[in-house]
């Protein structure tokens, strides 16, 4: 072939020593040149770089006939979108650009006429729809050239166009302006891509991929080495005879299998050594590009031709697989494998999720507030919920909102549903420490707690007993049982946490407050717990009876009968954590909440309490009354009950430092002050627990350690943090409370405008669930500044839900915190997120894989 | 008279020219100097300085006998404390020390058998009671002198001592002791004396005030020329024949008046000269020692001598108009009358009170919320007292707690009385804002609403109907009607208050309501109002229906509707208040609270709405409980509302500015956004209002300005203020809400544990009564400084309840604010605390007026 070598502005061709950049030719252009340098039988491609296809689309173009002639005169060409660096899109790829009525004849004479004719059809029906914008309807049932060019002529007002050079520039004008398009546009804005991001455009040699069958094998298909859902090797993939480009993915019959199969006929058996070449080229790619890779290829009577290649698609399970595989085999360096996975995709496979492919349609939606999918039938009563966990079966509990009195009822559910409420109200916190799904806030259902049911939009009706699944992960619930793809939690991803766990430079530790989470917390390998709420231990039903009589107590012997009963119940329940975290660190928090939360709210749980406490029913009704507070979040709570009521957390202190003496290995408990506002509150309470662990080391003969810090939620203990450290050891910053009280916004009550706030941009995010690193973060700066100016040695943290974010452990590392502390479910993400910080930190190989 | 002037280390004799400093040797001494140095006949008198007292109850005092030399062989000398700068108590003065058989039988012949016997009794009496500490009840009926030696020979198992030295010695070492005994250290403590606080003593030879009355006059007296209760002049005192020091006060009969007086014989009447030198005297103090002063003097056989001259004991009332007095006369400067009267005392006289001499028992105890007295008869609603109110009946009105639904009956009330609440809770605050006095937190009395009582923990009941007095200042309630003092805002006390406005550097603003709050806020000369909060306006019965229609609104248009009701009956509001605040400024908050203190709690109230609204109960029911919240504190009010539901605030906008066109003098409203917590929330409300003012310009064809600023209530707005400066020209922070959040604790709940706080000093101070300079003070120091970075002339102020505390205000002064806000009430006492701030901060003569 004569090619015309005169240079073009703009216009180079991918060869391997050309200066091709992914920033100024795009990816598929880049990724071109890597496969020649490979050595892969790449067609002749030109890449056209982003400046000049922006020219192209102000009608600034270049000759497209100098174009064409790189390619010789009788050249059919491809055009393909080459965007940025990530995969944002851009309009379809033109194939058999040059096909005219002089070129369709002469491709009959090589190949056939009936060859020819199918590709001079498909070129006239794409250029007629995505060039000359026609009704593509009027072209769908031709396969007659002539009809083709008739329908063309008749619609364009013009005939179809017989000069080459005046196709690709047609092509080349209508690819550049899509991109700039508005729809264009919106589409790049959504995957994140800048406003001005540019499009490159590739125009590759066609190699025809149908033929005389006599010559040998023609046709077209894409294959990759390894399964997009698990990341394992397999070939996967299609080839289809007599066909170009991606046909072989859409039109299924007649394409042959890629390896041998007992369904039907395949490229193995038919052309072994053509799969072995594939084979070859798959994995000099995976070595070279150090990536998985999709190949697309066309065999041209028996000759194999690859034009082009992009990074398999793969689920989250799959990329974790692939990157220990790559690393495994010395590919990529471990740390790089740490980097190719997303710390909050490992949420997906942490957690069941409802099969992609059962498309169902929601009958509620909300927030999505606990990830994870299960199925079960509805009950309408924590109650409820524990009987039928008690039965064995699996339960959906639906509430309005729930109290801390539903937390049983949680613990028995499979997922938990409410009207009410955001992504850090009491049922999203909860379920998310108790892995639960959970969907909050789908304020669009009508509950009926007495009828037990609750009613959509529509007017559907849905019962106690009915099937549902709720999508935690979505924020929907779907009727009936769809197929779940179960939860990975795999050898794959061990290695790859510890990898990220060898890397990382602060702590990550979980939130539990009971056995089972302790367990969970373990299995992801938790460096030790970082805030155990001791209240829900309460909650418990032979509990619950003796905390009431505890707060309903008039005399002091009164109350210290009812602490001896719920002494031995608290210290059984340490014990059986800190067994369970041999050795590990365990962070108690001391009794936070209002004392009448445990109390009941209805008239039969009064009636209840009267009953066994031998009191009339209206002293009861007028103690419980008297016990409510305007703004429980601000009121009688955490250390101001340790104040006011000092017997409690004496009865906790004890419970801790018995089981400490009890356990083995012997542990140092830490014990955390809630709601501190003030330095003289921790001295208070130092030192009242110094004397009960004075007494148990006397009682027990055994010496032990503890330590005891403060939980820092109010602003005023973030300011104050200097002198509150002079008693404290460790402060660990409890950002829930502290984003309330910094923004005076109630996490259960902020459902209601919250999203208002979010579509006005009031909030760039959720506070709740993304740290405000400008306002409350500025407290947890300057708390931990202070803390470490009172005591150098401090130890900070954050026990928040932020503590599992990423972004919020970047902010915590950078402010040089010791740890973070989160949902047991949270702890991989947040081992990945910190591996991720510290490995970019570092400036290890940060090389980011290859995009296409 | 033979004197031995050897010195005698830590003696001094008090002369013109002596070496006397009060710091060395008491209040006493010096005063007594000045008084020598006026010319007045003072006795010989020898100061003796606190390291010597000191020294001297270490048992390491001076040869007495060398002190007593100073005075002659034969004198008799009064013993008396000198103590610090404050006067810090001390022990009782010790007269005729030196008095033995042998001075007796000297004097006898002397004066008579009788007026000696009477001097020797007496001092037998204090000697044995107050050196040798010897049972006081045993000499209590004895007035034979033989009696008197024997008792004290008994019981003390020694004969009286007959050494003038020994006396001398053993009363001084007597005197320095119990200076350093525990109650005394107690007891100074409580007044605010320094631990290690010295005493000095002064030794005085007696001036006997008995004596023969051919050889003429003898006796005691004191007398003062002003009233003590009043401040005017007035000839005050008590004058008692063959008497010594300040007996005449303590036996009436049969003392002489001072001037002529219809009851009976007076000093003026036999010997009018004697007045005419008293009355001279009193004048040189006024004009010398820059002071009324109460004069202690004795006549010895017609001559006179003053011993003694403490400054006049006064009411608040009565130390304005000294002071004013005092100025006027040119006597102290302006600014020093201004020093002369501390701050929070004007509180007393603006307020009336209980007459001290009303000693009645309290039937309740609480809280002092709001300071004055009134009396009335208890009612047990609001309704009632409105009720009560139409009858012009004065009642009180008791309740659990306050709502925002009871402020119609509050203002209906004399007096407030709750059970529950702090001194920050609602009843508390608006309570200060009416004036009304309030006492809170009376926690013992049990209510029972239904039946209309309260029982006491003593179990009397007291009822509907039954008249009480409740006395705000103090925090009590006493049965019946005792006599009341009238509150003072008379010419003196408006006199010093111009003074003080002449001179203080920062402005003093009023929050108020209503109309007839700001006529107060007039009456007080407040410079504008700081804080006029929108929703005490809507409460009113006919507005509280069209309100809640507002609120029930499902549709637009309904809303709309009821907006436009409520229109015209706001911007009336706004009319008459910034028509008696006649072109002072006038800043206005946008509606706050959440939208549920508008709707009722109760039962008929629920029906009552469902019938106005046309609604089913059930369904009034259900939207009153959805729009319920867990914290209202930190829930959907303020600006939220104002996103939310952005009608509202336009109407309130337009109320504003319809107003402002209507209003002459022409004002420029300043209009404030609540509860911010982002810069975005100022830059869509300023939006939306400057729109709605731009229309009321074209529709009411006049110009007019506004400002428009932000309340800076969460810790948020004031770690932000820099941003959020940019879109507002003032910066009034709400340190009530401020300090609430920055504690996380609620002010309505802290009642419950707030007195446990103050005892156990976790709070040195209630922070909603004291600002909390550390914790609070450091966010409204950052947000001044931010907001002033973000628009260099932004206005600084501070709304919350502390702009009326001295202590609050010094810090906002130094912090840079323009002005303080506060309860109108407040004002005069804010204008007082700027002016000391401003008169001691320049070193304008800042002489403390003498002390004794």
């Amino acid at each position: 072939m004569q090619h015309d070598e005169t240079r073009i502005d703009g216009v180079t061709e991918v060869t391997a020593t050309s200066n091709i950049r992914a920033r100024a030719h795009g990816g598929r252009a880049k990724c071109l040149q890597r496969l020649v340098r490979l050595g892969l039988p790449v067609p002749r491609t030109e890449a056209l770089d982003v400046d000049l296809v922006r020219r192209i689309g102000q009608g600034h173009g270049p000759d497209a006939g100098a174009i064409l002639g790189r390619f010789g005169p009788d050249a059919l060409v491809s055009v393909r979108p080459s965007s940025g660096v990530g995969d944002w899109g851009g309009p379809p790829s033109i194939l058999n650009v040059g096909m005219t009525d002089a070129r369709r004849e002469a491709i009959a004479r090589d190949v056939g006429a009936q060859a020819a004719d199918a590709l001079y059809a498909r070129f006239i029906q794409s250029y007629a729809t995505h060039v000359a914008r026609l009704n593509p309807d009027r072209f769908e049932d031709l396969d007659d050239v002539a009809a083709m060019l008739a329908a063309y002529e008749e619609q364009a007002e013009d005939p179809f166009p017989q000069d080459p050079a005046r196709q690709l520039a047609a092509v080349l004008t209508s690819m550049a302006r899509a991109w700039e398009g508005t729809t264009a546009r919106l589409l790049r804005r959504a995957q994140g891509a800048p406003e001005d991001a540019g499009l490159g455009l590739v125009v590759q040699e066609m190699v025809l991929g149908v033929g005389d069958p006599e010559r040998g094998e023609s046709g077209s298909g894409v294959i990759q080495f390894v399964s997009s859902e698990t990341g394992l090797p397999q070939v996967t993939g299609r080839y289809l005879r007599q066909s170009q480009g991606r046909e072989a993915l859409m039109r299924k019959a007649p394409a042959l299998y890629l390896t041998q199969d007992a369904r039907g006929p395949s490229l193995e058996e038919r052309h072994p050594e053509l799969l072995g070449e594939l084979q070859t080229y798959g994995a000099l790619c995976r070595n070279r590009l150090r990536e998985e890779m999709q190949i697309e290829f066309t065999l041209s009577h028996g000759r194999l031709n690859i034009l082009d290649a992009v990074r398999v698609k793969r689920s989250v399970r799959a990329a974790i697989r692939i990157a220990v595989s790559l690393a495994t085999e010395g590919v990529i360096p471990e740390a790089e494998a740490v980097l190719r996975v997303p710390p909050r995709a490992l949420l997906d496979v942490l957690h069941p999720r409802i099969d992609p492919e059962a498309d169902l349609p929601a009958i509620a939606t909300g927030i999505a507030a606990s990830p994870g999918a299960a199925t079960g039938r509805l009950v309408f009563s924590a109650a409820d919920a524990q009987a039928a966990a008690a039965r064995e079966e699996a339960v959906i509990l639906v509430r309005r909102e729930t109290t801390p009195g539903d937390v049983l009822g949680m613990h028995a559910a499979r997922a938990i549903l409410t009207e009410r409420g955001g992504v850090s109200s009491h049922a999203a916190v909860i379920a998310r420490g108790l892995g639960v799904p959970c969907v909050v806030g789908a304020s669009e259902i009508a509950i009926d707690r007495r009828g037990r049911f609750f009613r959509t939009p529509d007017g559907s009706v849905h019962r106690e007993g009915d099937t549902v699944t709720v999508d935690g992960s979505a924020g929907r619930v779907v009727a009936g049982a769809p197929r779940l793809l179960e939860a990975a939690f795999d050898d794959a991803l061990i290695t790859l946490l510890t990898w990220a766990d060898e890397r990382r430079d602060i702590g990550v530790r979980a939130n539990c407050d009971t056995p089972d989470e302790a367990e969970l917390a373990r299995r992801f390998e938790a460096e030790g717990i970082g805030l155990c709420r001791t209240e829900h231990m309460f909650f418990d039903e032979g509990r619950l009876t003796v905390m009431r009589e505890m707060i309903f107590a008039r005399e002091d012997a009164d109350r210290a009968h009812a602490l001896d009963q719920l002494l031995p119940m608290q210290r059984d329940d340490f014990v059986r954590i800190f067994q369970i975290m041999a050795g590990r660190p365990v962070c108690i928090r001391l009794l936070d909440p209002p004392l009448h939360e445990f109390l009941p709210t209805d008239r039969p749980g009064m009636t209840d309490l009267a009953a066994s406490l031998g009191l009339p029913l209206d002293e009861v009704e007028a103690r419980i009354r008297s016990l409510s507070e305007f703004n429980p979040m601000l009121g009688m709570r955490g250390v101001r009950l340790g104040i006011a009521i000092p017997e409690i957390y004496e009865m906790q202190a004890r419970a801790i430092f018995e089981a400490a003496v009890r356990t083995s290995p012997r542990m140092t408990p830490e014990v955390m002050i809630p709601l501190v506002s003030a330095r003289r509150e921790v001295e208070l309470v130092k030192s009242r627990i110094d004397a009960v662990a004075a007494r148990v080391r006397t009682e027990s003969g055994v010496e032990f350690d503890y330590s005891l810090g403060v939980m820092v939620e109010t602003p005023r203990a973030a300011l104050r943090a200097d002198e509150i450290a002079e008693y404290a050891t460790f402060l660990s910053f409890g950002t829930n409370d502290l984003t309330q009280m910094t923004y005076g916004l109630s996490r259960d009550d902020a459902g209601r405008f919250m999203s208002a706030y979010l579509r006005e941009r009031v909030f760039a995010e959720d506070p709740f669930l993304q740290l405000d690193t400008e306002g409350v973060g500025e407290l947890l700066t300057m708390g931990a500044e202070r803390g470490r100016r009172g005591r150098p040695d401090v130890t900070l943290s954050i026990c928040g839900e932020h503590g599992g974010d990423p972004d919020s452990i970047a902010f915590c590392r950078a402010a040089g915190f010791d740890y973070v502390s989160c949902s047991p479910f949270r702890v991989p993400v947040a081992r990945m997120a910190a591996a991720h910080l510290a490995i970019r930190d570092r400036g290890i190989s940060t090389m980011a894989p290859p995009e296409r």
